[in-house]
């Protein structure tokens, strides 16, 4: 395995330079061959510094993602007490539907590496590559009204945009209903499904996708118009197992809240984080009626209300929220 | 095969009767055992007269669904269209859920002769004893928003009633909200159950179980009290397809009246049917709050408006419906 072995040399010269014709010679292959060899580390997670003159230097070891790393941060006492932790899977979301049919309790944790078939909104792929986000799942069995169901989605993107905040002292706004955007740019994403049995819901399964550590090359060429990773923007990497249980912990803290006082404090501090407020704003609904206005906040369900150009409030359960023509992009 | 040639003796001498002696004689077996087995072919839906004098007379051969026979009295464009016929299957809201996760579009139906493990709401049990019932699940892909889901649970109330009272002439009546009663006996269950991704709905699998030519022993004892058949309650039995035919009409007639003027006229329908509205009652929703009051109407989005005795109306998603103490019974 030249894998192993091309880490073995790396590793033994500790943080000293190693020359490319003495780990070609070593390794018996081409200096080329040593170079993609480099190359394929630096996409595991290695960072590892060329230089012409002196070689390759083992800077960084990739982060691991293990139990242990995570449960010492958790100080939560239902969210990610219990943890699936996977390797490859199709999508953490399916991963964690089928342990909630099985009838895995509230705050079941499903967390994986890479996803194959990543979801997001409207059955649209998520790119999540191995090892630089975080792609995980968990199940919630809220005893709600189902007409509520929404004020999840909310408290969700309420939960993830001030762990990172905190976590990154980035300025993340929430874009309604819970994009999380950095200069108007998405740096993760939240998908709600849920399973209803008539008006009571049987169980919530909340899909995040936080783009921590990705680098430029991760992302198609024209997604980093709208896209950006944590990495990208803050110019340093960030832990993935703090990054987990920084959200678990404020999700926690406010679940209970809601739980206790109902979504009135959860739609303030929503309105605090938003981007989407008071600025002018098409809404494209899914029976294709097209709403312009402007958001003024959140009704008692969770719905966005928007005022239009003549004055009267409206409420939009479902929407696509672009600009007004002319200012897009 | 003992059950094959007795059936083939009865109907051999058509409509006349043929003595317990000669069956007897003829099977080979005791005239107990000739007994037994007309019981069983009873259990059939055989109608089988018997007389201490003259013997037993085959008067009627069970009804038998077939597609033909559905197809044939259909009058939808949607609904029932596609049909899944079933002998004995789990429970027909799980085959219909399976065909709605593989993409089966609005409409499918299935229905079984039998249901091994029938569900009704909570999960449940649900007797639903072979060829004896309509035992029937089928697809909605409604575009509409997730809090307006109860209002399809009292659409295919008013859908069932109106066919219901049409083929039977009797006098049925909806409990809140969405069983159907006769005399305050059950005769009928529905059971909607949603997917939805955010505020958006994927599917919704509604279940019909229709008690239509039960007979007083297919019941446990204690449920007499609270449960009837059609059959029971008509003195005659019904036919299946022509049930399901009368049921899906209305179905879709009513569905395609809500895309167009949204809940206002069910409501309107659903009011004239009830038999809560008006009469105290005591609610105990799933967080095991209790509120007493009178029902007075169907609020927007489908949740029950309730009176307290105070005068104050209250909004009710979801509770268990029950008589004032002193009233039950």
């Amino acid at each position: 395995m030249m894998r192993e072995r091309l880490l073995g040399l790396l590793e033994e010269s500790d943080d000293r330079f190693v020359s490319g014709e003495l780990l070609s010679q070593r390794l018996g292959v081409s200096r080329t061959a040593v170079w993609k060899q480099v190359r394929k580390l630096e996409d595991e997670g290695y960072t590892i510094e060329a230089s012409r003159k002196l070689g390759y230097r083992l800077a960084g070891r990739p982060e691991q993602l293990t139990l242990t790393s995570l449960l010492t941060k958790l100080r939560t006492n239902t969210f990610g007490q219990r943890v699936k932790l996977l390797g490859a899977v199709d999508s953490t979301q399916n991963a964690a539907q089928r342990l909630a049919e099985e009838g895995a309790p509230e705050g079941t944790l499903v967390v994986a590496e890479q996803q194959l078939q990543g979801r997001g909104r409207m059955g649209r792929p998520w790119i999540s590559p191995k090892g630089k986000g975080v792609w995980m799942s968990f199940i919630l069995r809220p005893s709600i009204p189902l007409p509520f169901t929404p004020q999840l989605t909310l408290l969700a993107a309420v939960a993830l945009c001030r762990s990172l905040r905190r976590l990154t002292g980035l300025d993340i706004g929430i874009k309604w209903p819970n994009d999380l955007l950095i200069d108007g740019k998405k740096i993760s994403g939240i998908l709600l499904e849920s399973s209803a049995e008539e008006e009571r819901l049987k169980y919530v399964v909340a899909g995040i996708g936080i783009s921590l550590n990705l680098d430029a090359s991760d992302y198609p060429p024209d997604m980093l118009a709208k896209a950006v990773s944590l990495k990208l923007a803050a110019g340093r990497p960030f832990d993935r197992s703090e990054t987990i249980a920084e959200f678990l912990n404020e999700f926690e803290e406010l679940y209970l809240l809601y739980g206790e006082e109902g979504f009135g404090p959860i739609r303030t501090l929503w309105e605090a984080l938003s981007v989407s407020l008071d600025k002018p704003c098409v809404l494209t609904t899914p029976q294709g009626s097209v709403i312009e206005g402007s958001p003024v906040g959140l009704a008692d369900t969770g719905e966005l209300l928007v005022k239009r150009e003549d004055g009267k409030v409206v409420h939009v359960f479902s929407a696509e929220m672009g600009l007004p023509e002319g200012r897009e992009g």
